[in-house]
């Protein structure tokens, strides 16, 4: 169970979440901007710019989307459908509209959710320039024929990416990379829950004495990647670790998209920790189908960079519907995932080799007091027997997360077993 | 289901196993040669003739093998077993024999089934110089005492071992060997079904554009792939790809079992051609038993040679019996293994390296129609999947097979994608 | 079932076992030295001393134990233990006491097992000066307030540390080491039983021809392995196999644990034989808690050296107290052990590699009666498959363990068709 100070993260997560949750985010425009401002309460953040039309690898950054307000009004002039009242309403990215269209006319710009006929879809068209509404399949059926109004008061025109970066300096500059998306509208666990995550992560970090520099991103999917990698085509390689975070809030398991290598530290190191957990998980390979790992880890970069999630995209009904709200978030489940991918980070600061001063047969431990003295009893205890095997794979070839994984016994123990296997000066450091 | 054509293949194929059936093969003879006429009637056959006392390797061509007539007369004069009726009746190989015997000396060369009192066994004496007659063993049962009178009017003389070959050039001069056994008499699944696969599938490549070179070999058993293999030791090597094909007919799942190095490429495109059709089969181990693969796979050649069968020899009870007759091979069987080494050719041909032309992040698919229009679905398409795929590997050491294996996509739908991406300049053969 | 000559095996071992087992061993002694000269009977024993202060890598050799008699007296003057009873009452390497204490300060120095009742523990304070006294529990449960007379007539002295080691000589100086653990008192299972088998292996050696040359450890546990490392610590480089044996007289399947390497060829040889047995078993990976392998496999030296145990220590109940007794120890179990090593160490002997002499394409077996005459049977038989798999993998690459472990078939059936082709001119060892 979570200590006191973990459930009070959970709910300071939450409570990020519920004050974003009202925000009209796409990948352009004033909601990333506003959303970003929030942040910097938490964090430091800088906010970077980057012009529509500048060209990022095979892409061209968009125009800049701005919705104001938006209507459909029905053959009797009632306003059916509001975007004051769900910005989910309004197709994401939708061209500016103001015309009277039939019945028929409108079903082409229309978009439910049969099997769900209560729950508003979400629903974009970035790539196409285009215009339409989401609604619940109930109303879409009880719509009568006639001529309805609609209005859509937005702006597609030349203006900027927003994107959000904080750097966090560490002893070295390799860094380990944290991730979430930030264009998505009023959807809780998918781009809410990662971004809170991900600030949260930020702010633990920050009084402590660090041996790898972190940089955070805060950027609209799959662009913001494409954009920042283009602007940062060499930084990238200093990345050595990386974490893309997403639907990190829903009550189901953990679910570790591994890195497109399959066998990176960072891969190894979400393994050990969800394995350390007892908890129930899912491990699976690399996929090119997801979020912004795909571009980290397209083969040019071929990146270290793993996605770490509870339900994944697509496999809970909720997913990119008016359903995945604020009450589908849970603050203690906001709290497990804070605090395994704490674990997961303290494992890459942790993780080094060292070399047993003692190679040739044990040490004697007894003599130092970190044995037990009456012998001839049925089993060693496990804290013996984490320095046994720290002290017999400790050849230089084996790290800790190597030691722990062999004995089957969780990393922490080992850390703890190479601590006090210094102190007496039977462990040093490997010389890399 | 197959298509009608394929249907038509099936019965074709069948057809040839009935015109096939009634001769009596064996290692050497005349058998062998109108056998080998029957098929150059559907393939430009070259046929070899080698001379009996030639030594192959750590082997001697053996003398040539005909027979006339057979019988055996039971003490009251009637002819109870007739070479005619059965070329089974006679041992395979058998030296002529004329003469008056008692019932206990007959029985030291006769044989019979006896889990199995219907059937008559199918034996063989070649390297050891024998007589004998095979029958049921309800037959064998009801012989009473008395003098028998056994003939074996066949000639067992130097002559020539007799086989066929036939090359199909492609554009690389490295082949593809399929190769079948031509020995056995009247058995159906065993042997004529190999034959009538090989031929159909060498039928089937004429007309194409080949990438390979391909050597159909139709050889007695053992002694045939031995000769070949001495008399061509050096072109031996330019076989990178081969499949022995037998027991292709009975309605057993295909069993597939792989080469000497157990990592081929064949072993590979077989296994994913198995995967891919959704039907139920079997992958086995290479071992040193079985068909002319042991040759092909004997350390000094270590040949890349799989055996392609549905249900393998000597795990069918009518297995080297009169049972494995024209009923126990189905035409659906034999269509079924036709497509599926279609299919497996087909790969070989196709299976190449590319490399994506937008190695730094994702092409972007939508602007060239290559991608769903309307985002936020729940998940993209198997098409689109398989796209992704194809960029995210192709970095020059992931070969279409590679890709297919790695993502669980049909092999035809990875081939697919890579086509669409070639069209739109996102993907380029990769230069060995 | 084992052969009388093996059932009597067991017999002896049994008889050895019984006739050890009253002496009170420690890891230093008078009990050690009885030990040995018991052994000496059997097998030319080198009984080492060595000093008492003499440094061992990170340890010094321990004072000398030696004990004459021990008992309690209660507030009665009635002696309620006495070590001439068993030798467990007295806590191991205790230092020598005479005095009268309460109840109160002798429960601080008496250990007993509340789960088993009735059984003495086996306790010991080697590297703590310590007295103490062993007891059933409801022994303990027993005793009544008062002052209570012990007296430990024990001395703790310097003097040496002594050891037995056989060493015989074979073709080459590559050594197989089997080392036993002496420095247990009463204890059958723990300690007699590897005693006893290490000792009826080096008898049943001796008078073969013999490839390796062998090494027999009679050492106290630990402190033992780690002075005789540090005394031949270039010698020990010349151990290639080696085996702890412990434990391998009880009713329960044979345990193996692997060396440190983990893939050794006394891990596969060991592995092949439990296999070829058709007795259940188990094998278990590497781990640094357990008997002398841990200074073995300690990782600068990191020799392949197995344990191979039945029930592994601590995993049976009767582990560490009186109830391994002699009757826990049955000679059908020790014989089964013997049984098992010594097919260890015949494929260590005869595990080579050969080569083919007719690498392209098979031999004809049947000409030189290798092979069975009538051909066409529904499966070859074992031996000729042997045969088969012997020339097929006899490429320069492979060893008879290789092909055991490939084929499936017994090491003994492989061995042996190596043997008949050899005799043929078919196979010859390869140089190395």
């Amino acid at each position: 169970m979570a200590c006191p100070d973990v459930q009070n993260t959970g709910k300071e997560m939450q409570r990020l979440v519920r004050e974003l949750y009202p925000i009209c985010r796409s990948i352009t425009g004033n909601g990333v901007r506003e959303t970003l401002k929030a942040l910097s309460n938490h964090i430091p953040l800088e906010i970077r710019e980057v012009a529509s039309g500048t060209r990022v690898f095979d892409w061209t950054v968009p125009k800049e989307w701005n919705i104001k307000r938006a209507y459909v009004k029905d053959p009797e002039g009632q306003e059916i459908l509001d975007f004051q009242r769900s910005n989910l309403h309004v197709l994401n990215y939708s061209i500016p509209i103001d015309k009277t269209v039939s019945l028929e006319e409108l079903r082409e710009h229309l978009y439910s959710v049969p099997e769900h006929p209560d729950w508003i879809p979400y629903r974009t068209s970035y790539y196409k320039e285009n215009w339409g509404f989401c609604l619940t399949h109930n109303q879409l059926q009880g719509l009568s024929t006639g001529e309805y109004e609609v209005l859509i008061d937005a702006s597609l025109e030349d203006g900027y990416l927003t994107y959000g970066e904080y750097c966090l300096k560490g002893e070295s500059d390799r860094e380990i990379l944290i991730s979430a998306h930030i264009c998505h509208p009023s959807l809780a666990n998918d781009n809410l829950s990662g971004i809170a995550l991900a600030v949260f992560l930020a702010k633990s970090l920050k009084e402590l004495s660090l041996r790898y520099s972190y940089r955070f991103l805060l950027i609209p999917g799959t662009i913001g990647s494409i954009t920042w990698l283009s602007l940062n085509e060499t930084e990238a390689f200093r990345i050595k670790h990386g974490l893309v975070l997403t639907c990190v809030g829903d009550p189901g398991k953990v679910t570790y998209k591994k890195s497109r290598r399959g066998d990176t530290e960072i891969d190894r190191a979400v393994t050990q920790v969800l394995r350390d957990s007892g908890d129930p998980f899912e491990i699976r390979e690399f996929s090119p189908y997801g979020y912004d790992e795909r571009q980290f880890c397209s083969p040019g970069f071929n990146l270290p960079v793993g996605c770490f999630m509870r339900t994944s995209h697509g496999e809970f009904p909720e997913y990119h519907t008016s359903a995945d709200d604020l009450s589908f978030v849970r603050p203690e489940c906001l709290a497990d995932s804070f605090l395994k991918c704490q674990a997961v980070l303290r494992i890459l600061e942790q993780n080094k080799i060292y070399v047993t001063l003692n190679p040739k047969c044990e040490p004697q431990l007894g003599k130092r007091g970190l044995y037990g003295q009456i012998g001839g009893q049925a089993d060693g205890k496990l804290r013996e027997l984490a320095m046994l095997w720290v002290l017999n794979l400790s050849d230089g070839n084996h790290s800790l997360l190597d030691i722990a994984e062999k004995s089957g016994l969780e990393f922490r123990m080992i850390r703890n077993a190479a601590e006090a296997l210094m102190q007496h000066d039977l462990l040093a450091e490997s010389i890399p």
